[in-house]
């Protein structure tokens, strides 16, 4: 059954940034449609900030099973109306991974109802990424740690619900510990936090990176019809005889 | 320790619908204060939607360590920037305790990002409460069900996050089961959302729900300091040597 | 990917019970095994309690990937040493999935640590069992709730581990709920219990039921080599540079 | 309300390793003891592997709240008709705190359902045990980051059933992370594990740790009678007017 990816990406620090550019020269977004495209089962698509409706039009909400969101300094600038709707469609069904730096989008703090804040810091140290979930679907495939050289610190506490499923626990060179995989389940959505991404490293170019981002693209996919939740399920029901 | 609580009330269905004045005279909110004040722990104040700010001024909020809120008919009603304050003071670990329709309040929907639609009936049916987590402090002291002669149907899917505990279950004699207390945690914030409650069955004069209520309080209550997580989490720490 | 799958059963009440006969003639595994065979991704076999081993050798089991359990009245005659390299194999990830009364099985109070005790009556009262998860893999394509005219009840409270995930609360006429499809992960194993299935009553040739008995096949199924976590994670490791 | 607590200790390498002596000369369980006894609602008492029953005879079981477990040579030589007697109790209600080595106690094994692996390296490095989780009973009071200046280090992956609270990550200088602060909830009973203690190190000294065990001892105490859930629990209810 093919599942439909929309890969959202800001795409600003590509535009400016050279020690960006360098990495990602077409965009983050890009980069994982490349990967993502090997897979025969997903059709990927990708929407950016600056296209009309930051190409989250209703067309291409409407059939997007996964929505994939990489943000960093432009959150603010991403309209509500279409946050709204995005969320709605998450309640629904559609699934949602929220990389790195998304932590701090809109749809992210929306969607989980909460500030989302954690500790950073960047100076390129090296990470190491844990596999706590062996068996999990996102994990499959997927070596028990993942070693990245450079990677931005992200620690704890991390102003999030407690998560339904950890999957993934990083270690930081410096000294901190950080939920870097988390899944949470709002209505009929699943969310994927995944916490490796800084824009300056070649995060995404990882195989085992890119690995779990695949197998979780099939984890949150819907496994049913998505509904409109706000409408559909707010239902008065008649006594039937029982 | 004392707990400072502050029940919330819409207070509009206890000023026009003569059934509901029979059971709550003084307002939904009167009843709940009179219980909880028995217990030499608790604070409590009430608050209403036609007060100014809905009687939840700044230092109201600042002073409240758990917020009971009762709504029906008026949801739309609550100012949003109240609401995100709010939102503000669980996420910094202020207990929130959502009663019955509630379940449709802003606040409750904003905090959980979700939809919280369900199912619902009313014929005045009888409604057992079954407690699934015996040894949960919630449930303490509480008979493993309590039977409620006329109450509102609630039926599932009730469309929330997975529910980090389920204390209560509940049953409706005409055909449906609903998780009816049900904890969430969001960031340093617990939320406990409990169904019986309809304004025209005298539910909150029944000891068993009483008993469950103030059990509420003492567990939805911070353990630290009340934050703002939104300000301070946001952090950037230095490299440190370790 | 096929699935390999091995359907217990106790396999006892078809051989002396006229009711459960005229049910089940060949015995509940083979219309479990029946129904399951219909999707080619399944290799299906059974397994009795009177077999030698319980015909769970060490040959059947190494080459189980979903192990189905159905017993009822000789719990007490199931071998330790084969419940032990059951949970063993399930600990490493195996799938199993627990039927009805196969909650007092050896092999489910030691995989849950539990004495999984809870209420039960049986005067075929109706049962209906309410998807509480709509976007669970194990609910695709279920009703929201499948009615059962004659079933056993079991209530709560039922002595378990909380959950993982509930995914089906089970309405019961008398007024009784339960927790009735209940994920619980243990190590590398996925353990799904599944409520309906009185011997009496033909709950196994109920479309409904097939579908989730399928879809938790797939569920519970490994994603990873199976492994013997008894052995190979006690792991004394060098300290690396890093 | 007083809570008793029996504070359990193999209590071998303190007769006779020089460096386990310098660190505990009258073994663990009496420093524990001596912390906890400061605390006015704890009733403290001892028992050790080389006593008659291993100083848990029905007497002192039947008379205890919490038990906290040290163990590490002699995990073997613990009863197994004891190690049942102690879950039995824990399913009914008695809270456990299994601390450091006792990961891979009988009792710990057992009331998980899990083998409890882990890796494991001595080389005294640092250790740092995060609060992920500031808002829980278990930290109150607890500086966000505690700093142990050598631990033997547990990492990942851990193999046990998915925690149902996770409260604290432990971070080691050689580059592994562990779930170092875990609740299981089995049954009626509360299970918290907690990984820093090795012998050779004065971590039951630490003032932040004496803090967390303090405050573990009240959240696994329990909330209601401790009742026999094999005997009590296993009802047949009859059918009455609904």
């Amino acid at each position: 059954m093919t599942i439909n990816i929309t890969v959202w990406n800001e795409f600003r620090h590509e535009q400016t940034n050279e020690a960006v550019i360098a990495v990602y020269p077409a965009g983050i977004h890009q980069t994982i449609k490349a990967f993502l495209k090997k897979d025969e089962q997903f059709n990927v698509r990708t929407a950016t900030l600056d296209q009309p409706d930051h190409g989250l039009t209703p067309d291409v909400l409407d059939s997007t099973d996964v929505l994939i969101w990489w943000g960093h300094a432009a959150h603010a600038e991403v309209r509500d109306d279409i946050v709204e709707k995005v969320c709605q469609r998450i309640r629904g069904g559609m699934g949602l991974i929220v990389l790195h730096s998304g932590h701090f989008s809109k749809v992210f703090k929306r969607i989980t109802g909460a500030n989302c804040g954690l500790k950073w810091r960047d100076v390129g140290e090296k990470c190491r990424v844990w596999n706590v979930k062996p068996n999990h679907p996102i994990a499959a495939g997927v070596d028990e740690c993942i070693e990245l050289e450079h990677e931005e610190m992200y620690g704890e506490p991390f102003g999030i619900p407690d998560p339904d499923e950890l999957v993934f626990m990083s270690w930081f060179k410096g000294g901190e510990v950080f939920r870097s995989g988390c899944v949470f389940n709002v209505e009929r959505g699943k969310v994927f936090y995944f916490q490796p991404g800084h824009e300056t490293y070649p995060i995404y170019h990882h195989e085992g990176i890119q690995k779990i981002i695949s197998n979780a693209c099939k984890y949150v996919a819907p496994t049913a019809e998505i509904i409109d939740t706000n409408v559909g399920n707010w239902i008065k029901v008649p006594l039937e005889e029982v």
